[in-house]
């Protein structure tokens, strides 16, 4: 089997010249909520358009259809945040959307997802796949999947670059993974010109696939009657895609995972403390910060607030 | 009577020269939830350092003391947001502060006061102002006022230079009014070189002291038990400043008034839809911009979200 090929650094930089002015660049902020010898910054992506880091890579993918491929639209399958990123990216660029989403994904991300103008279908998770494929062979559709793609990698990516021009002197990254298209493109944009920078997963314990599979070296699949279970709703893919699992194994210093716990602490701070709405998969990577502190180490580190679409019972219920 | 020296551009850009590494400059967000014809931005001081935007005024006037007044410290009176602020000024330039707070102040401002190593004080908010004097008498400390000071005006106003800096077509800027101090450096800011941009003060009903008072042509004061009754706590002040009153009257274009009711559901939208926490004062000019929309005016718009600063108890309230 060969290795596909990794994204570069001249791909995210390329994607970032067309994410110009359609995507946010979004605050790096530090905190005081640091250890004195790891001072803490937050990339706070739940400040970006459509309230997630998802529609870089989804305006990335968009911006590269040719003409024939934008007459018959796109097609995905998502919790919530890639569903609003594409519908965003699509409506930007005038063309048509229907996203495949999961009967448990919050209310609110159905609802801004079909307020975007998205055709939107509700499933039972175990069929979102086979459901996307049937709509796409029917359709004509181009499917842009969440993930596993070079494009939607590149553009995840730009948020490495970004961390990168604004924080030169970086040590560490924590990234929340699910299928990891994020962590891929943060790793591809900073170890190309800073090997020395680590870059660290995060995963709900209950969700904690890739940890698994980055100690055995292989990549390993969890039901999703498991990680259904994390209050991380945006991180309950079963497993990393597989172009993913190629960058991860490749790029990746580490993987960690926290606890729901942990998880609705680091909600707390980040929201009273930073003063950042963000949604529990958001703060899954400053839940990595306060559990592993041997395994972050030294040096300026970074937790990238990967969103912020929250309902708003689930903010008074970690506020309680 | 004379009229006092009004606050000058040159006055606002050497605050921004002494605010430079200490003060944030804050993100101005576009959000997708303004009318068509205005579109709505928002300055987040809410994720300035401390959580407001008081740390302007405060760190410039702690620049320009004299060596003699440094060693005998800084004192006042806050209902919170000033207090954090002056603490973390004095802090930074390793003198000491001395802190009066009304009884009234939320504990989150109370505590945060005093991890910032700050002496504080708490007393009846009656009684506010004559043991301020009382102590600075005794002590010698040089009293730093929360706004009626061309010191504290200058340091605000360098809000006013980031929005013309980022948004050169600003049509509007709403800014949330107590003592004035925001307001009046803001306005100095703009209209030094932009004499069309319409600057409107916002107040609670409930604080409408400058709204009588702009409408009447003479400064105002409303009883503390009149203003005691927002929940905008940072709003409660009975009266602009003097000199803040001269600044009023002179650069801003009009003064509104919002409901309790419009300004939890501004709370409730900042939160949910842009993705920012925000204490009850600093969602007041982004409830002008939705119960004024003619006042408002066409044009792109800035609401400054003066704070964020909010006890937990009251974010799960506004979110019920």
């Amino acid at each position: 089997m060969s290795t596909p090929a990794l994204v570069t650094l001249p791909d995210i930089e390329a994607a970032a010249v067309r994410l110009a002015g359609v995507v946010r660049r979004t605050p790096l902020l530090l905190t005081q909520l640091g250890r004195p010898e790891a001072p803490l910054w937050l990339k706070a992506e739940s400040l970006q358009l459509g309230g997630s880091f998802k529609l870089r890579g989804a305006t990335n993918a968009v911006a590269q259809l040719h003409d024939d491929e934008r007459a018959r639209g796109v097609i995905t399958h998502s919790s919530g945040n890639h569903a609003q990123a594409l519908a965003r990216a699509a409506r930007e660029a005038g063309i048509a959307a229907t996203i495949v989403m999961p009967s448990q994904a919050p209310a609110v991300k159905r609802a801004a997802t079909e307020a975007l103008g998205a055709n939107v279908m509700v499933v039972d998770i175990s069929e979102r796949e086979a459901v996307t494929e049937r709509l796409r062979v029917e359709t004509g559709a181009v499917f842009v999947p969440p993930f596993d793609h070079p494009a939607i990698i590149a553009g995840q990516g730009t948020v490495g670059l970004e961390i990168a021009e604004e924080l030169p002197d970086v040590a560490t990254v924590l990234v929340p993974v699910s299928g990891g298209g994020l962590i891929s493109g943060i790793a591809a944009a900073l170890k190309a010109d800073r090997p020395h920078v680590r870059v660290v997963g995060v995963e709900p314990e209950l969700a904690g696939d890739l940890a698994e599979g980055f100690t055995a070296g292989q990549r390993v699949t969890w039901s999703s009657a498991n990680t259904g279970r994390t209050i991380a709703d945006g991180l309950r893919v079963t497993a990393v895609g597989d172009l993913n699992w190629h960058h991860i194994r490749t790029l990746v210093d580490d993987v960690v995972t926290v606890s729901e716990d942990e998880i609705r602490a680091a909600m707390r701070l980040t929201i009273l403390e930073a003063k950042l709405v963000c949604e529990p998969s958001g703060a899954v990577a400053v839940a990595g910060y306060f559990a592993h502190s041997k395994r972050v180490g030294p040096g300026p580190t970074v937790a990238v607030v990967s969103g912020g679409n929250v309902e708003s019972s689930l903010v008074r219920d970690v506020l309680r």
